[in-house]
């Protein structure tokens, strides 16, 4: 495999899987001097811990993040940050009757095909469980965004299948309940959807929504690395993310040019259709980006597939899962975006009339 | 500026701006002993071009690309190869008049905020007609991989504003109409939809669909270079795309896990929500993408906009410039997915149990 | 910090620090289904290990390895190899002396001037200690170039201080010997040497003589990332090391072309003056590399420096350090070639017509 | 081929034979506002030049290089800059006995091996030719190091065969006479030198000693990515070179370590036997670099070789040579250094303590 390593001056690289000993990541170009301790990594992580509420998965992961190296005195020194995370509450046992058997939706076909053996226990590297080192890493950007540029980076469940909420009421209830969502009056109703989702053994989509706020002008590169392409690149290498849109995103199909195009009057622009991107390079508006997640796959209902000796078989998964995987996602989406942009805004300082 | 390559094996670099004296591109990382001439890349570059039709820009461009290096006797040497198309019919008078203001829905606001400077003649370097090089490096991509793999990328457009043509219709009539449709049935509701928009002096945008045919499986990586990643990224590098979905993209959200995991039986997938993606990698079904691309900004209607110097002004943006630019970008999506198959592909040769 | 990653397709990245609580690496890029465990890492690492004879420091590691992720059931699963060693037998009180002030031929200087602080413990991430995750991971590229390509990387002592080694004598002997020589008739001459510098708290200089057997040819590539140049990048990136050469190297400067060309004859070159490498690509004779390594800086010699405050100090070295580092490069420098081998041997198979 | 870019964030990618149609690269990552025109690097390719002096190869070309973008009104805009230099006086004929047959110390064999197929006209993409573009992009390097940063690059023809120049004499003779030497007592022997060396129809090898002047401290990273490892890498990219030393280099060897590292006093280091490198990092002294260059390997003596047949052979090169390239490779030297300084220094700006 290759590809466990993501941006060019801020890099995040990755390794574990779901039933081994450890995850673990290495975050290289840390600015130096920068305050750090494990308290800051351990609070974003435990809002992605599984077992939280009955609308995710019951594994119990203590998640416990140990720095290994980097940070000296409570302070970056500028080398290369290591940092682990414990296996703890895994049951291997309960994935040895998938160990030839492919589930549906799942990396077990693709990664057999490819590498021709796979480490089926919780599914591996493929598991959700990878985006633990994820976190971590991206809670290392956002603290450095927040507190050396402001930025803010807001994610929250927008839609839980058909079940619409109204944006941006209230960013602080966000964190404040187990759905992630901004909207309180829909509390219920998703409540009720996930609790029947999981009486019948299935699992749900969700929608989430991305705002950065106080984003300086210019972060971001014209032709390839437009800042749009590299959001849309790390949004998209999540689990289950099938789709990305950057302002408008899909509704520009059906504008006009005059109505798409945001107009600029007394220094501020009028609308913000674009996202907060033009050309690449973001305007200082904010971003806006919205992401579609796939409802989990793992699901105890009974389907077809095969196993590795291209045999026909039914399988019923068992194991621990989120019924809306897409909840969890709020803050490993947050994370994503830190990374990539922290990377950006690095670079930022290398690329201007020095 | 950094980001003017993509890729890590099969590398493209680019330079050029849309009034300069050419653009060029390098492609590294091409096997040798392919065969390869001027006349492989000119068919695809003569399908993007501007001027072949009363719904695209009237910019005149032979486009006349020259091979530079790495190919000899025919075929590639393995050396990198570079390319170059000189600009022939710019008016860069057109432009004077702008020189000094920002058009809205275009770079060059966050240009001049990010550089300092911008080449305003015809949108310099983020300009459409940047494009024209990833055409001709993804006509090499192209010809390598139906050649050798018989992997057909095809990508029509399938929505103009409102109007949402019946898809996979007739893959041959793509390349027999202006629209790049499949869905001859559209045709001259499309063609009174663009000249109406033309007429209003407005613009309006469009949705392509991608299918990526005969993969094989396996391709991409488990992490962050997903295969899904790398496409998003290729994808929304290109000016004016604002939304990816790879497979069943944003209808995911609503949809349940036993509906959307696709089963397998008799060693076949019996539906494909997943897109030919699963973990990173491809399934080996078709890869089914659709991008968003929204209105042109360059429109004849006045509006609102600044100055350098901050100050309010009304712009009319003169030159000429593509009702719906979506048209155009049929075959620069196609190049793009070309170029990252391309990479992935010659990655891929390197990493299973040699 | 950036700069802790080598390699593009086979890459390794570390992380660690001296007197910190581990160090690390992440070996991302190796091949599927390939047998491995921690004790073909453990043997390289126990050639390396500190403390293992009064030639070398008497600071005492296990230097145990753990493999964290990436192999299953005792075979590589493609995906990333994370790998950890703790620091054990470390005593930072020994360096509470020096945290304020240069020593001189040290990175101390130089990181503090970069970043604003430094982890002074023990040299921090600046010691040799860094290199154990060199060898961990040159172990796996080793064994795997060993395996699959019966690829040998022969590395030994040819000098310390003026005793020259006859080369290539007996190669068996090396691994049986404290200096990694091959020339048993110099034993005693260096045991007195190394006693004596030991004895006047001082330290030596040394060469090393590396040979590549059983190279395939065509390994490299032509222009910057010539086999030649990324061959003496990872040389050059190990501590100390502050000359390379390939083949006849600084030799050549005196030669005539007539001389130095190599002839070939009956499908064999009649000399290898230019140490297995032409236009940067293996030609498949050996490869033939020597480098220099400077003596330890930390000697118990007082003398003049700095600190931080810019005032003029003395200081004597304490703590435990190697007579001739040089000693204890022999494995570091066979790992950092097994490294750039394997790297360029993956991309290999991505490169010819395929 | 890949690995035709160098950089990270100043990137050079290059293409182009000997006898091809043209030259020809990209530089990506020049910051903005600098100013820029084809004069400055016209004027260091003038020193480069083939068929300058009877000393070098009498092949006449003119070298002119066009800027195709990333430049406005004589300012750089932050876009990617393609140069291009068009091939002129170039005999293809000469090259038509060679085809099939291997010249000994040419990379034409491994080219072969590698890629089945090769550019035999003049080398292709093999011959020193190449060089131009480095040449052309370290002018653009030096330029802005120059004028941001003051810092000097200097190199110059230490030695040619055995006779050894004095060092440092003269630096502004350096470019007053023909063979980059700073030692005007010495121009007699070389002169006689040379003409014998081209009388017998043979070459001479050489040695560049490079002294980089005003350097920042601090530039660079401290493990793989040292500033030595990165220099050693660049410069080992030029055909020819087959040594690199960093400061005292393979004297290292024989000295102890209290004779070795710098002492420092009143804030400035007693000595530079480190070359202004400690711990990969820059130290503020001068930076001190020592290469060795091979006699060409193109001469008119006969020798034995083989065929793609593997038939043996005896050749004789005709064509236009250089008796001593080491002279002509000072100016590609320091091209290389500045290439690299410059990426380094970009880097620097994005990593401590912002």
């Amino acid at each position: 495999m290759s590809g466990n390593t993501i941006g060019k001056i801020f890099c995040v690289t990755t390794f574990g899987e779901s039933h081994g000993i450890a995850l673990g990541g290495i975050i290289d170009g840390m600015p130096s001097k920068f305050p750090l301790n494990e308290e800051d990594i351990q609070k974003e992580l435990d809002k992605r811990k599984p077992g939280k509420s009955i609308y995710t998965t019951p594994r119990k992961e203590e998640d416990k993040v140990k720095i290994l190296s980097g940070v000296f005195n409570g302070l970056t020194t500028g080398t290369s940050i290591g940092i682990i995370i414990e296996n703890k509450d895994y049951k291997s046992s309960d994935y040895e009757n998938i160990k030839d058997i492919f589930r549906p939706g799942h990396a077990d076909y693709t990664y057999y095909k490819k590498y021709g053996i796979r480490d089926y226990r919780g599914g591996g590297r493929s598991s959700a469980r990878e985006t633990v080192i994820r976190v971590a890493a991206g809670a290392i950007a956002n603290k450095f965004l927040l507190e050396k540029y402001n930025i803010k980076i807001i994610a929250y469940i927008s839609q839980i299948g058909n079940i619409i909420c109204n944006n941006d009421i209230d960013l602080d209830f966000i964190d404040k309940n187990p759905f992630f969502i901004t909207d309180k009056s829909k509390i219920n109703d998703i409540d009720l959807l996930i609790r029947n989702i999981k009486k019948m053994g299935d699992s749900i989509g969700a929608k989430i929504k991305i705002i950065i706020k106080n984003m300086p002008i210019g972060i971001g590169n014209p032709v390839f690395d437009k800042l749009s392409a590299c959001l849309a690149y790390s949004l998209m290498s999540i689990n289950a993310v099938k789709g990305v849109e950057i302002g408008d995103g899909f509704s520009v199909i059906n504008q006009l040019g005059s109505e798409n195009r945001d107009e600029i009057k007394d220094n501020i622009f009028l609308s913000n259709h674009s996202g907060g991107i033009l050309g690449g390079l973001s305007t200082g508006q904010d971003i806006i980006i919205n992401i579609a997640l796939k409802p989990t796959s793992s699901i105890s209902k009974e389907c077809n597939t095969i196993n590795i000796h291209n045999q026909n078989k039914k399988i019923i998964i068992k194991g621990r899962h989120d019924p809306c995987v897409g909840i969890r996602a709020v803050p490993i989406a947050k994370s994503m975006i830190a990374i990539t942009l922290m990377d950006h805004i690095l670079i930022n300082h290398s690329q201007c009339n020095i």
